[in-house]
């Protein structure tokens, strides 16, 4: 047989050769230095058989490629001898260690267990000084294919892996993999030996899982860990993820008193607290204003609607998953509102509109809801209640491409107001294999050039979706990248020909004649609830001036002070700004560790030289530390920060 | 017998006698002018004999007391007699015309018939014609006692008058009475003669009406009338009656284009149309605002809730009746919230609360979902869906009396920014008889007493209502007489001892205690449909500038000055005013009658001389009439529209 070399070379060896043998016939070096190859494309290790002109590729230290897969299975395999190792150390025989699955994952593996004794969190990292031993131990890793009777005879005890060996197909080889005394049934590929693994791994947490996924078996523990190529890799993905768990948008919600959720009110329907209300409202604010300026228009319809309307839309049946169920009323039917567009479609059918008077831009701060299942629920991300920032223009064609980039444009603004600068597009077109969609292939087609014409004409990067279209219409999905590199799907833009067709919806033209208007779905922030516990995570919680619920917090060194910080916070609040006095019996620094944790934005510290001079001292949090100012005279500062909460700074 | 005069003196009269007889007894000038009498207290005509030893006075023209029901009631007659007259002028014989009921209603009367062919609106005036030549002929009404066998054969073609004579009881009297050949089955009472009856009275309309009101019998012809006893009357009530229809919200909300109800999308459903909805929001901006000064925190909460928060409540059983059938979700049964209160009180309840933190007032214009019956729905007054302009205010028993009168003082404030300075309140407390109210007695006789001790202390008009409180606390209502002397129930102030009780809520108090805070319950306006509704009607829809969908349009007088037009509109719409232009090809006085049609206060018109000295020429709406100034600075004019729309002017 032969193997491909990535120059092209031709490689003879012998039938049933490795990777291990190719390097070898390369070099004695090379053979010392391989971790693991791929074999026309796919990772393979060492010591498994490669098939007959396959093309290779020999993955070293200095030549990495993405061995990642292959050192965190073997290093599950490492944690699995290590637990074994650690439950004989108690006293346990090993036909006590029974074992399920243990695949590799992203960014590390899990193993299931069931063991005599559950692991606790503090047991890991001794089982983690079990697995460094073992590593220096430097054990190869053995590969060996063997028949079903002696697979099954080789694990007595247990009853899982009897399980998954009997579901094996009977005529392909069954392979175990072995280092040192432990023995798995496995697939692979696996490293040459443990001294080869990295050592930057580290075993995160345990959970319970069901065997086979199924609530019907038992609950095996699951033991999670990860691992990199570097000590500086894992550094940063544990530093990461702890970042990620200090912007938790649940924690921090229930620390500032954004929102609660309260299983006496209903799973999934968030109760915004004074704070998060505060913030939610300034959001409102601020797109209101835009699209004021755009000539949107505002309105208001009611949270239910007949099931009548829904059938002319389509949303029922073709949404009735989606949906809570009707209420009957009389002798109707009503369904909580899934989505505000056949209202908005009724109110522009609700009088006669002439060319002239397109296009009418509807906008509705819309409270829609929809049914989820109790599992996928997720603090403000995932909720059976959310209000979206709506609109629906009626356009002309002729309109379509403007309308379409001013909503584009508005879009990118309301972003970057957010420092989302890294902001790609999603075009959703349609499924070719699916008939769920509604509405004719021309008008589909039209649609779907328009949003790639739009896009190309901003610039900015796009992928096409095909499936990923509303049933209705294709769309454009606003996909934004945050500090910690993870991607969130944000706004959307959709165009429409079919609500128009479905509702008989017209306008007269220059012509006389009645024609049919096009609609634009759009909403910059998607649903205020998930946009709001993306910014949560965005900012950590550290909004800026115009945006924090608490803007603030007057400090007085002394009770005698207190009067003068009333007078201020009093003359801050009638000039429309949130200001608070602490004026407890803490001594200053306490009160200002407390306005840091609650992440109010400025501190005004007053003392008796400020009372004098009807001055502060002004104390700023800001990314990346504090700006610290004395003598401030307070005009000053008051219209300073009316004029950055005005300019949404 | 005798009788009793006002004076006190006793009468003596013969058994039978009328007051025609009392009359004559005293003087033949008076028994000339008498036209009814009253006998202990009830009206009597001059026909009937009077009871023995009742206390009587006469009605006459100089001392009319309130003869209104009588003359009406007789007035109802004429004009059946004169229906009679318009179809025997038509050939008809008499056996063709069958009657209903005919009593006398407020500021009127009406009478069904069962007519050969239908009357139509424009026959009226000829009825009222022959009427008033009845009333010139001066007949006499006689009264007479007929047995029922004669009743029965009175009226042999008429199955109604056999019909409620059969209905009669067989030992009382039964009384006819006559004027002219018109004979009719009556109790009375009547005046003595057509003659005596005043000529002020106007015949209506028509309508159909089943026969006694079940929908399984015929439909029989209800025609109205109205009467007073002075042409001066009439014309003000004819002319109150043109106002209220003027002012109807149903038909300025469909001309103003401020909302619109869509059978699709549901009855009792209103659909905010863009002009109703910057109405809308203007009012919640403008409590907002006051809230914000007072120390409110607005939050917002889902329009439903799992049933078990309604059980905890008590609203549900309890309201069940007035609320929308539960939606079954998973394993739980959800209701459209038909109050914000509980979702309030599980956020006063998602912390701990200390002494130091009360007050706590949280306030949110929250959307509630009610069942009313489809045949009560009314325009904006009276739906199915509405927004609360609600607030709760958990506060400890020495704070209650203070927020009380705060919450009364920015009720009454609202209220008067609206013109509305004819307020007067309604306690409403306990029916003694009811058991359908919740709580302990201690509490309810608390919370009554702070309520009228609070409007004792405010010193505006009020009234005791038993019965009228909520089935968990007393209530405080707001009610307004607008410009037609109509009178609206609008805000409402409820103290509520019961909820902190159901939900177990508490603050600690100075003593490291759990004590209960008290519940206020409070909505200015109400509800945001009904109070604009209302609003409508007071305003006319004549808004102020603030509160006006549209504000200002901008006339150029010839197409050249378009151009000026559309910058100054842009300018005006920059600052955050609702500025357009009328750029259509009419000339100009009429695009200043369309803009006063859709009643926008200000009007700029615009040629050549303003252009060129960047002017206008201001023509503003106003009640009673048009200012206008010729040759305005444009940009004072806006800095003085700005301050105008800043201070709600």
């Amino acid at each position: 047989m032969h193997v491909v070399l990535p120059d092209g070379k031709q490689l003879e060896l012998p039938m049933g050769a490795t990777a291990l043998d190719a390097a070898s016939a390369i070099g004695p070096r090379l053979a010392q230095d391989a971790l693991a190859a791929t074999a026309n494309g796919e990772l393979v290790d060492l010591m498994t058989p490669l098939p007959d002109g396959a093309s290779i590729t020999l993955i070293t230290k200095k030549n990495p490629g993405d061995a990642a897969p292959l050192f965190r299975h073997s290093l599950g395999h490492v944690m699995s001898q290590a637990v074994g190792e650690y439950y004989r150390a108690k006293g346990y025989t090993d036909d006590r260690i029974k074992r399920g699955v243990g695949p590799s994952i992203e960014n590390g593996w899990y193993q299931d267990f069931d063991l005599p004794e559950p692991l606790r969190e503090e047991d890991l990292p001794e089982i983690e000084k079990i697995m460094r031993e073992i590593l220096s131990r430097n054990l190869a890793f053995t590969r060996r294919e063997v028949s079903k009777a002696d697979s099954l005879a080789q694990f007595p005890h247990d009853p899982y892996k009897q399980e998954l060996i009997q579901g094996l197909p009977d005529d392909e080889p069954i392979t175990f993999y072995q280092q040192g005394d432990y023995v798995d049934l496995c697939r692979g590929p696996h490293f040459p030996s443990t001294g080869r693994l990295p050592g930057a791994f580290k075993l995160m947490s345990t959970s319970g899982a069901y065997w086979r996924g199924n609530e019907k078996n038992p609950i095996l523990q699951r033991v999670y860990g990860v691992a990199f190529a570097s000590q500086k890799e894992l550094d940063e993905y544990l530093h990461q993820l702890e970042e990620a768990k200090r912007r938790d948008h649940r924690k921090l919600g229930r620390e500032l008193e954004l929102f609660t959720i309260d299983p006496l009110v209903g799973k999934g329907l968030p109760l915004w607290l004074p704070n998060g209300t505060v913030l939610r409202e300034e959001l409102a604010g601020f797109l209101k204003e835009h699209q004021f300026r755009r000539g949107y228009q505002g309105v208001i319809t009611p949270n239910i609607g007949n099931l009548e309307l829904y059938k002319t839309s389509g949303h029922y049946p073709y949404y009735a998953d989606g949906q809570f169920n009707p209420i009957e009323v009389d002798e109707e039917q009503y369904m909580l509102k899934p989505m505000n567009c056949p209202h908005h479609v009724r109110i522009y059918a609700s009088k006669p509109r002439s060319y002239r008077d397109l296009p009418v831009r509807l906008a509705e701060f819309g409270t829609v809801y929809r049914y989820e299942q109790s599992g996928e629920l997720n603090g403000l991300t995932r909720v059976r209640g959310f209000t979206q920032d709506d609109a629906h223009l009626f356009c002309r064609p002729d309109q379509l491409k403007k309308e379409f980039l001013d909503v584009l444009d508005l879009t990118v603004l309301v972003l970057k107001t957010f420092g989302m600068n890294d902001v790609r597009f999603r075009v959703g077109t349609r499924d070719p294999e699916s008939d769920k969609y509604v509405g004719d292939e021309a008008n589909w087609e039209l649609a779907e050039r328009q949003i790639i014409e739009a896009v190309d004409e901003v610039g900015l990067p796009y992928t096409i979706e095909p499936g990923d279209a509303a049933f209705y219409g294709p769309k454009l999905d606003f996909v934004v990248k945050d500090v910690l590199g993870r991607e969130w799907q944000l706004g959307t833009i959709q165009v429409d020909y079919n609500l128009p067709e479905r509702f008989d919806i017209s306008y007269v033209g220059e012509d006389g004649q009645d024609h049919r208007p096009i609609m634009i779905h759009r909403a910059p922030f998607g649903s205020l609830e998930r946009f709001v516990g993306i910014l949560i995570e965005h900012y950590a919680g550290d909004f800026p001036l115009w945006l924090a619920p608490r803007q603030v917090m007057i400090i007085p060194i002394a009770d005698r002070h207190n009067e003068y910080a009333e007078q201020l916070r009093s003359e801050l609040h009638t000039a429309g700004l949130r200001a608070e006095v602490d004026d407890s019996s803490n001594r200053m620094q306490a009160k200002v560790r407390t306005a840091e944790l609650s992440k109010i934005p400025v501190m005004l510290i007053v003392g008796d030289k400020e009372q004098e001079a009807r001055q502060v001292s002004v104390r700023e949090r800001s990314v990346g530390g504090h700006k610290e100012r004395k003598g401030v005279a307070f005009n000053d500062l008051r219209a300073e920060l009316l004029e950055r909460y005005r300019t949404r700074i």
